[in-house]
Formats: C-alpha cells, sequence, structure tokens
C-alpha cells in the first residue's frame, strides 16, 4: 500500500528526505529557468495565437503540480513550442465562428482535455501507445514544425499582416508580396533580438570562460538572453516611442496578478471538437517529455516511469485549465538548462514558479512596450535548434526504410499540416515494418561439415542434399507473410525437382496466427500433390502449445515435428 | 522470350496441347456453369441496382477474355454477389444526382477502372498487397456482407419498398413495418423459390443418386435450380397474369441481341468519384478470385500466379466495360461447380460464354414475366452458404486475437458499411499484430545442466547465476517494442541487485531498425550506470552487417559480442 501511494506520488521519493545540500543547486537552476521561462512563456502564447498573459500563467501552477505528480526529478514543464504550434492549429481550425475573446477560455478547455486523456492513458498503463510514433517520425515531424514555427514568426519580425497557414511556400511568397510594406523598425528590432540571442548562445559562454567567470553566475548571465533581449527591445521602443511613431507592434496590457481559479465551462460540442486535437497534444507532449526526462534520468541513474510520466503531466494540464492557462509538457532545451544548472529535485521547479508569479505580481507593467517582433525572435531561435539533420543522416546509412519514414512525415507535414502529417507519418513507419515482416528471409541452410549447425549455404560453406532441403524462415508466420512462404514453397520444389523432403526450420518463429496456419496446411496439401514430404524444426514452446490446442499436431502427424534441424535431416537420411 | 510470352498469355500453356479428351468435360461443364450463370447473372445486376441484361453482357466477353489471360484453368469468371453489393454502394454513395439511366454506363467506368487498377497491380507484381487482408477479415466482411445481402432482397421477396441501406436493423424495422402490405404472391414466389432451390441443392442429388442416375446428366440437373425456379415462376406469372392482377413485379423487356460496344465515356470528376470504390472492388474481387483459383489449383497439382491473376481479371474487367457489362471476377460457388462438373480448360468457359451468347440473341423475350422475387429467392440462397462460422469457431480456441479481428469487422460491416467495414477490419488485424510484436516475449534463459543449451527458466530444469544473466528475446526489434525492451531490461537489473553481466540472446531477432538501435544504445547506457554490462549474443548474419555499417559494433565494442549464449556465459566466468 505505501509503496502504491510512493508511485502514485512521486514527491514522497525526494521530499521526506530532502536536504541541504541540495538546495543550492535548486535555487540557481530555480532561477536559470525562470529566467528563460519569463520571455518563452509569452512568446510561445503569442505563438499559439492568445494573449501574452497566458504563458505565465501556464508557467505557475502546473510546475508546481508536476512537483508534486512527476516522475522525473528535473522535468521542466511550461509552455513549448511545438504544443504551442498545436494549440494554434486547433484555434484555427475553429474558425471565424469563434470570437478572439473566447479563445483563452478554449484553450483552458483543451489543457483539461489534455490532462485528462494524459491521466487516463496513465492509469490505464497505456502509455506504451507512443511508442508507435517511431523517432524517425518525430524527428521529421519536429524539423517540419519547427520550420512551419519558425516561418508563422516571419509577420512579426516583418510586422505585417500573413495569414496563419502549414503551408511554407504560401507563407514565403506572402511575405515576399509584402516585402515593399515591411516595417523597418520591427525587422531591424527582430533581427537585433536574433543577433543577441544567439550571442547568449553561442558566444557569451566562451567569453566568459576565457575572463574566468564559472559557475553559477556565468548560467544566469548565458541564460538570460531572452530576457536582456525583451529588456534592451522594451527600452528601445519606450524610449523612441517606436510604438506610435513606427508602428512597431508591441504586447500592450498585460493584466496583473496572479491567475483566478478558473472553473471551465463544460460544453460537449465544443469538447467533442477539440477532442482529436487534445489526443494529437497529450501524444506529442508525452513523446517530447519522456524522451528528454529519460535522456536527463538516465544521466543521474534515475528511472522514469512512462505512465506515471503521463499522470505527472496530465495533473499539470489540469492544473493549467483551472488556473487560467493552455496546455503545457516538459520541455526540452529547458529541461536540459535546469538539469545543467544544477537541479537536484523538482524544487527548482517550485522556486522557478515562485519566480514567475512575482513577475506576474509585480513586473507586468514592465511589458507594456515589449516589442512583439522579440518575442518571434526568441521563437525562432529557440525552434530552430529543432530541426534535425542528423538523425536523418544516420538514417540514411543505417536503414533506408527510417530515412523514408522521417523524410515523408516531414514533406506530408509540411504538405498536410501537423496533425495529418504526424498521423501519415506514424501510417508510413507501420507500413514499412509490416512490407519488411510481410517479405521475410528465408535461408536455404546446409550442414556446416562435421557438426550439427546448419547455416544459410550463401554464407558459409555447407552441405546440401538434392533430396532433402532444409530452409529457415527469419520471421514470425501471420497473415500478410504466410501466402508469401507458400508461394516460396512452391516455387521451390517447383526448381527442384529431386526434393522429396522439406524442413523447415522454425526457430526464429515466435509465433504463428490463424491466417498462417490455415496457409501452412494448404502449402503442406500443395507441396504433398508435388511429391514433397512438409517437416517442422525447433518450433518453440509456446508456439507448439497452440498448435496442440488447434489440433494441427494430430492432423500434421507428430512425426514430422523434430526437435533440431539436425535430428530431422539425421532421420531422413541425410548423412552428416 | 517465349517463357514471357507465356507467362503473359496463359492459354499458350493449354490451347496449342488440347485434347480431343479434355472436351468431354469442358462442354458438360461449359453447359453445367451456363444454365446456373444465366439467372444468377441477372439476379446479380438486380442486386447491383442494374437492369438484369447487364449480368447477361457481363457473362460472355470477360469470360472469352480470361479464357485467353487468366492463369486458372477452372475458374467461372462473372457477376458474383459480393462486388455485385459493392457496385450497389457505389452507385448508391453517387446519390440522386445520377439519373437511373445513366447507372449502366457509370458501372461500365467502375468495371474499366476496377480492371485498370488489377492490371496495374499484376503488372507492378503488388497482388501480395492483398495479403494484408486477413482471411479472418475476410471472413468477417463476407458474413456480414452475405446477411446484407439476403436482407437487401427482403424488399423484392415481400414486393414492398424498402430503402437501401446496410444497416440490417432498419431493414427489418421497415420490413416490419411494411408487413401490413406484403404482395401475398410475390412472398409466394419467392418462399417458393426458396424451397425449390434448396431442394435442388441439397436434396435432389441424392434422389437422383438413389435412382441410379449419375453422371453429367445429374451435374446438369442438380446445377439447374436456378433455372427451373425461373422457368416456373415465369410461366406461372404468365398463366395466371400475375403481374397486372397480382401486382407481381417482373422483370419486364429484356433488350435482345449482343451487347454492343461501348466506349466508356471519359469524365474525370467521376472517375475521381469512383476511384476508392474501385480500389475496394478490385481487392475484394482479386481475394474471393485467386483463393478459389488456388483451392481448385492444388487439387489439380496446377499453379495460379496472384500476379498474373490480377492481369486476367483485371483484362476480364476492361472486357465488361466495353461489352456493357459491370465489374466481374471469379466467383466461389460457380467455379467449385465449373471444376466438379469436369472442366479441363478455359475452354468450358468459352462454351459458357457462347451459351449465354445465344440466351442473349434468342431467348430474353421469355424473361419478360420473370417475377423478381424469384431473383432474389436466387441471390439468398447463393450469399447464405457465405456465412461463415466455422472460421470464427476455429479461431476462437486457436487465438483470441483472430477470433476478435472477425468479429471487429463483422461488426463493423454492419455497422459502418462494406468499405468502412473492411478498413476497419484491415485495421484491427494489423493492430493485433502490432500490439503483438510491440509486447514481445522476453524469456530468463538458464543452462540445461551439463549441455550448452539454454531454455527458459520457467519451461525447463536450468542453472542460472545471480550475477550473470541470460534473457532471449523473441522478436526482431523496432520502434514499437525497443522502449519496451529497455523497461524489461532497467526494470530486471533492479529487481536483481546482484547482476553485473546482462546477456541477450538475439537469435530470434530478425532486424534492429534505426530507433531500436538508439534504444539499445540508451538502454545500454543506463544499464551501465547501474552497474550491468550488457552483452550480445547469436546476432544474425545479415542484422550484423547492417550494425557494422551503423559503426555501433565499434562504439558497442566486438568483446561483447558473442557467437552463442554458452560462448558469452563461458567467457563471463559463469560455470558449466
Amino acid at each position: 500500500m505505501n509503496k502504491n501511494i510512493r508511485d502514485f506520488l512521486p514527491v514522497l521519493d525526494w521530499l521526506p528526505s530532502y536536504s541541504k545540500a541540495q538546495f543550492g543547486g535548486d535555487l540557481n537552476a530555480g532561477a536559470v529557468t525562470a529566467v528563460m521561462l519569463v520571455p518563452q512563456g509569452m512568446a510561445y502564447a503569442m505563438l499559439a495565437g492568445l494573449p501574452p498573459e497566458l504563458g505565465l500563467y501556464a508557467s505557475i501552477v502546473p510546475l508546481l503540480l508536476y512537483a508534486v505528480f512527476g516522475s522525473s526529478r528535473v522535468l521542466a514543464i511550461g509552455p513549448v513550442a511545438l504544443v504551442s504550434l498545436l494549440v494554434a492549429g486547433t484555434l484555427n481550425d475553429l474558425g471565424s465562428a469563434v470570437s478572439l475573446d473566447r479563445l483563452p477560455a478554449i484553450a483552458g478547455q483543451l489543457a483539461l482535455l489534455v490532462g485528462l486523456i494524459s491521466i487516463v492513458l496513465g492509469l490505464f498503463r497505456l502509455g506504451f501507445i507512443v511508442n508507435f510514433i517511431s523517432h524517425h517520425v518525430i524527428s521529421g515531424f519536429t524539423s517540419a514544425a519547427a520550420l512551419i514555427i519558425a516561418l508563422s514568426q516571419l509577420k512579426h519580425l516583418m510586422g505585417v499582416d500573413i495569414p496563419r497557414t502549414h503551408n511554407i511556400f504560401l507563407i514565403l511568397s506572402k511575405a515576399f508580396e509584402n516585402l515593399a510594406s515591411v516595417n523597418l523598425a520591427s525587422l531591424a528590432i527582430g533581427i537585433g533580438g536574433i543577433a543577441g540571442l544567439l550571442f547568449f548562445k553561442n558566444v557569451l559562454g566562451g567569453v566568459l570562460g576565457k575572463m574566468g567567470l564559472v559557475g553559477p553566475m556565468r548560467d544566469v548571465l548565458t541564460r538570460a538572453g531572452p530576457l536582456v533581449v525583451v529588456a534592451v527591445s522594451t527600452v528601445v521602443v519606450f524610449v523612441w516611442g517606436l510604438d506610435a511613431g513606427s508602428g512597431v507592434r508591441i504586447v500592450g496590457t498585460i493584466p496583473g496578478g496572479l491567475p483566478q481559479v478558473t472553473v471551465p465551462a463544460f460544453d460537449p460540442d465544443l469538447l467533442m471538437a477539440l477532442l482529436p486535437s487534445a489526443f494529437l497534444i497529450s501524444f506529442v507532449g508525452f513523446v517530447e517529455s519522456v524522451s528528454v526526462a529519460k535522456v536527463l534520468a538516465s544521466r543521474r541513474r534515475q528511472k522514469v516511469g512512462p505512465n506515471q510520466e503521463l499522470v505527472g503531466i496530465g495533473v499539470a494540464n489540469i492544473g493549467a485549465a483551472l488556473s487560467g492557462g493552455f496546455p503545457v509538457t516538459g520541455g526540452f532545451s529547458r529541461s536540459s538548462v535546469n538539469f545543467e544548472a544544477g537541479a537536484n529535485t523538482p524544487l527548482a521547479s517550485v522556486i522557478t514558479a515562485l519566480l514567475v508569479a512575482l513577475t506576474v505580481v509585480f513586473l507586468t507593467p514592465l511589458f507594456y512596450y515589449l516589442p512583439k517582433a522579440v518575442l518571434a525572435s526568441i521563437i525562432m531561435v529557440a525552434v530552430l535548434t529543432l530541426v534535425d539533420f542528423k538523425t536523418l543522416k544516420g538514417s540514411w546509412n543505417y536503414s533506408k526504410s527510417d530515412a523514408f519514414s522521417l523524410l515523408g512525415t516531414f514533406a506530408a507535414v509540411l504538405a498536410f499540416g501537423v496533425e495529418m502529417g504526424l498521423a501519415i507519418g506514424v501510417g508510413i513507419a507501420v507500413a514499412f515494418y509490416l512490407w519488411r515482416t510481410s517479405h521475410p528471409q528465408v535461408a536455404i541452410i546446409g550442414r556446416v561439415p562435421g557438426t550439427e549447425h546448419f547455416r544459410n549455404y550463401l554464407r558459409h560453406t555447407v552441405l546440401r542434399s538434392r533430396e532433402v532441403s532444409a530452409a529457415r524462415i527469419d520471421e514470425s508466420l501471420f497473415f500478410a507473410n504466410a501466402t508469401w512462404l507458400e508461394d516460396w514453397a512452391l516455387s521451390f520444389v517447383a526448381d527442384n525437382p529431386d526434393s522429396k523432403h522439406l524442413v523447415l526450420n522454425c526457430a526464429a518463429t515466435n509465433f504463428i496466427d490463424g491466417s498462417a496456419l490455415e496457409v501452412l496446411e494448404r502449402m503442406d496439401e500443395g507441396l504433398m500433390h508435388a511429391g514433397v514430404t512438409l517437416h517442422l524444426a525447433e518450433i518453440k514452446g509456446p508456439v507448439m502449445d497452440r498448435l496442440k490446442i488447434s489440433g494441427f499436431i494430430d492432423a500434421f502427424g507428430l512425426h514430422r515435428f523434430h526437435l533440431s534441424t539436425h535430428e530431422a535431416m539425421t532421420k531422413l537420411g541425410y548423412p552428416i
């Protein structure tokens, strides 16, 4: 019982044994992450098509709840780019029927659904479902989504209007059409922001290192890029009056004070309309979260329970729904930052949440003159690291089908949007897998001279007989490949007119389904008509058990089952 | 080259060597099949929602063409119930926008598409695609479709109007509502037809046998059921004037003379709308055709080439399209009849075609008074043999997932119609397969005392060590199960704190995809952190080749690969 409660409340694993020694790292990590999260939260809210304060609200309560229910010690929960893109698509799909001021409430309902779905999947231990989204599909999906996200920010960078679309060529063409009406001040701020961010991210750490500055201070400084460009650009806009004077679009009034507890309205029609997107967001959010959690946990020999992780993310999303936020998950880059900045326990996230809360209460007026172009630059720099060429390169060499799954998903996302694109990607990966198992390798095997071993005659020097042949089928037999095996066997005996016996080694056959069993019977009949007796060798215990139940063993004849190819060949008079 | 032409024109296999001895059987079979085909052809045209003469037209040219291009010697091509049901659904889906008199032309275009799709699939050797429709899915699909077909004929039997639907409960409720307005004369004719057909089918053969009548004459008589009930009912309606007097619906005027050569109109919009249905009809027609062709061929040690079979059916359908017919395929029951009546070569089908042609030219006026209720009874008796309980019973014992695939398909066809139902069924079967391979068996193995063999410790008495464990994974590693294996391995070492080495036997692992390879690397890292060294044993040659390319072998270390579990365990100091 005690173990069960602990499984469900991972907080009991770390809080009772919390030590002072852990606090330094947690404090530092909490502060560093907060410094990143405040501007990112606002930026991702903008990406989702929502007011910026929602990004801040989604960075308080969900963090506190995940600290209690989440199974990862260092995951940094909050708004992330991919999920925000999906939220944007969902809200966009609702069309003009929905007025703008209802969007925050709808985003909350979406978070509620995501939360409930995640918790249900977790409680029913269905986390394995996401295993069907292969790493290569994720990679293609993420790269394409990152490209779409980055280009979707062009309008803020250029200060022009470009309709939301996943068609990157349309975005580029609209951007080109609008070149003449570009807001140069916005563009300058945006490009300046990108340059500043890249400087902090890629250059500053080295500079500070050379200057001898290491430790927590350097961590905070190098991660402060977003905050610094936010501060600098806000001051620039305010001082030069760029908003009124040059038409630079600014964030404007952000309501101050902590988020109110909101009870999402129960609207069955709306919930049904949001359901497919909520599933997608749950899956994508979980995959991103659990991947980074696993990588980070393995570095400290900790464990992440996928199903508990679903519960943790689910509770965090319900927290987001009840506190005026929108869907959240564990972000890749922020979690890494949190880890590297020394987070030892989820207390780091609690500190982050408190700092964000302080920001919301006291600092929102400071963001009035924050230019949207800078938020866009934060998004662009953050997501471009998601474009992943490495996986493509590796899979191109190792397995073309993986590479094509990746490229297919990438193309499908660009062509059909993120939701349909991911579905197509999963379909492609599954189709490649089915294609492979439906065309199994069948190796003709012969005796390694002087031994009891039988090996593929194409790879080894072996002895074979004209009358007694042996083959090894390297796959389980099921509906999609049984007919293939039958065609192979009938062709084989047609091509080998002297053959009298065919021994099928089933050592790699882990199951035989009902369709395959029927084909096996038909194939045996066909071989018999051709004057060839079929034998089965090395059938595995569990497979044999099922064959017994089906009555196949009696019908086929126990004398045609053999423990090994060697035994079969010896009985059939094939000399050593 | 010569071989190639023969492959493409199977007629060259049998016609040049045709002997007089073969003719008797062919003539008898051709006549018997024609006797069945004339009434069935008209009935299936009615089932498809088309004028009866189309069923006759579809029974002439397609048969002649299949005799030249088809790979089966005994397949009886023509309209069949399942395909006609699909045609009916397709035409129905076009809605009221299409006027009734355009339906024959549209059915022709559908046949054209089916023909082209089949030929393309055959030429590109894509016949294997249908292997993904498992036997259990086919069984559930066919049973449900047969039920729908049979009930769809209730309206003709009762002489009332019931709208076309796949919802059998709706059909039954409408039939119930219309009980008061039943046309009793129609009902009597229909029930009489059913009784007569069942008598010919199940009783007459025995009676004639007892009377000492065997041979061709008995064949013709027992197969003449449909023709006899057609003749008798027509005479009854004519003599008693039941059409005008009692409102019995009759076939009416059937245009005489051979079908005209029709060039299907090219209507891109229409063709696009028909395309999905054409694919479905191609698949279903091919599955039915190739199943019966294989069964019959194996009884005479002949071979059926699935891809040539696609070409044969495709050419037959193009023939149907050009001669005013509708989609055809090789029917199960008629082919069996053809075979049993002694068909030796496709000449039997040529004879059938000639007899149907004579019927069309000279005998159509005789069908004027043919009551539709009798055609309905022919359909009902024909399709009820398609309801298949045997497969369900067998699979229930052998493999629950097969049984659930069957039941799921059955339910889905009844709930969502034949097209969506078949797609759902295929999805269910694939999902079960993926579920199974994503949860592979991992057996902890130990040494069979005194031997080099390692077996599952749960099934055998074996020796194991606390520090060096060995496990056999009974599946290929791919994206959907790699994470599962990782979780298993990390749990295993967590539960076995003394373990220092884990040997993974990969004898049943036929491939490792890119995602799984990454997980394997991560799992190795995780195990290392837990103080356990991973070893791989008995990796297959082809898998090893790919691992070499990927660089995994160098990174992992060749010393951790072992030829056998025995070798690994011995090297690791685990005593015999």
